[in-house]
């Protein structure tokens, strides 16, 4: 009944002798109570969230549905473990091209331990998060039925500097993400995917909207899950694009101040997808931008 | 023919022995060059800034206008040492109300040494700027030609909490602003000088547009002067609201990114500021909102 998510791009995956989440055929996902306060936290989280009146509903729609907890077999054969049981994002797709971005030039919070914040930091300034505000933590991008799926390896991930994410982003949305670090990305479906009235950069923009004025959360170390389909777009339709929320491990109270910390990052990744928007050759496919 | 300015909320104050800036009666603004990078940083800063053909004028009014350099004797009675001449922002206003607003929540940059990166984290941590992402650094309130200035001193300044911030910006529009803490400020001058088609949220906003784009300036521990002069808006004109950046000390080359850092708290300050105009008693004189 349960099985281990075929496209998982950031964290651990469950295999036997290792935790991590599960899905079932019904579009759900486990995600295994961490026995530490993270667990926990994540569960506070969703219920609360899950809750709060004053969330909006086209802001709402950015979050995992939640599902309350379940009790059962953790992957790593430990047993019966509390899961968290969400809406599985990517159950819906075919073949998702998914990124996984880590918003914030700081993954830490003052309450934190002080191990915790030195960990934090560290990764902070090896990755592009202070630099950038944000950082990749893992892709997969959708080639074709033969060539499947480009996927970097967790190591380069960890290794991409400012000038790799620029190429990534470009990547992500190209028709040749694999093709050698020479190769210009032909940025193919740029248009259809980060453009239009429905794209990721309209949904990333409605989200800034949010963040400029909710002082409900502040989401440290939280992700902005990417998400499109190629098919639909090789055949002139909306190529689904969609962008989520996720990992809420370390969602503290606003205390009526703004998450300047992730707003920051996220204005950040909304100005390099503008760029390559603004920068497309004229020879791409613009025909699904007119939506 | 030098004097040492009326008006400084923040920094060192010139006086017999200790460096710091002047000011002369033609409204120009006398800066020491420090002998260590800080000095030599913001004379680059300003010499690129005024040579950027790509910052557009509306936003370089928001800038201090550069003279170039010169020799003069320095406070502290050392001798001629170089100075930026700037434009004394302050000499043109008779009474003003001065609040001085150090934006980020970070102060420091990965290139800087571990010495003074420790010390700036110690300081951003210690007062309110890594969980509002700013800092109050000084301000004066006019009163009355009896009462004179409100101003707290720089201990006190330096030891306020985010619910001292919430008060100091209600207390800084406000005809009672000296009040014990137990007395509400009365807002008076909230919509005339935060408010408005020129006030100081629109002003904000207009420099918040800019920093979701601009990619050539990092600007750490720079702040953002807030003015304001009571007179005309007893005599219901408008108050002269202006904002100002200064400090461009540890300004960095954004290197095709945008200051998530600067944009981040700027946005948090702009928050703050619009509750208290969201929330104004329907008591208080709002004439010179309609302007």
């Amino acid at each position: 009944m349960f099985k281990v998510p075929d496209h998982q791009v950031a964290g651990h995956r469950a295999s036997q002798g290792v935790l991590g989440p599960l899905i079932d055929d019904s579009g759900r996902f486990y995600k295994p109570l961490q026995s530490d306060e993270r667990g926990s936290k994540e569960m506070v989280f969703y219920t609360g969230f899950s809750s709060n009146k004053e969330i909006p509903n086209h802001i709402r729609k950015f979050f995992p549905v939640y599902y309350g907890t379940q009790l059962i077999e953790a992957s790593d054969g430990s047993g019966l473990l509390p899961h968290l049981v969400l809406e599985d994002i990517v159950s819906s797709h075919t073949n998702p091209s998914i990124m996984d971005v880590k918003i914030g030039a700081r993954t830490w919070y003052p309450q934190a331990s002080e191990d915790y914040i030195t960990k934090c930091v560290l990764k902070d300034r090896a990755t592009t998060s202070l630099s950038l505000g944000f950082r990749i933590s893992g892709l997969q991008v959708y080639g074709s039925e033969q060539s499947g799926y480009w996927k970097p390896n967790k190591k380069r991930v960890q290794g991409f500097t400012a000038d790799d994410v620029r190429l990534i982003l470009r990547k992500f949305v190209s028709s040749n993400p694999s093709d050698d670090f020479g190769t210009e990305p032909d940025r193919a479906f740029a248009a259809a995917v980060y453009g239009g009235s429905t794209g990721i950069l309209a949904q990333l923009l409605t989200l800034k909207a949010w963040f400029e004025d909710q002082t409900f959360y502040h989401f440290y170390s939280c992700s902005v899950l990417i998400l499109y389909e190629k098919e639909p777009i090789l055949n002139g339709k909306r190529p689904c694009a969609t962008v989520k929320l996720v990992d809420f491990a370390h969602v503290l109270d606003g205390q009526g101040v703004i998450d300047h910390n992730f707003l920051g990052g996220l204005c950040s990744l909304i100005k390099f997808i503008s760029e390559i928007l603004n920068n497309l050759p004229d020879i791409s496919p613009k025909n699904s931008e007119k939506d």
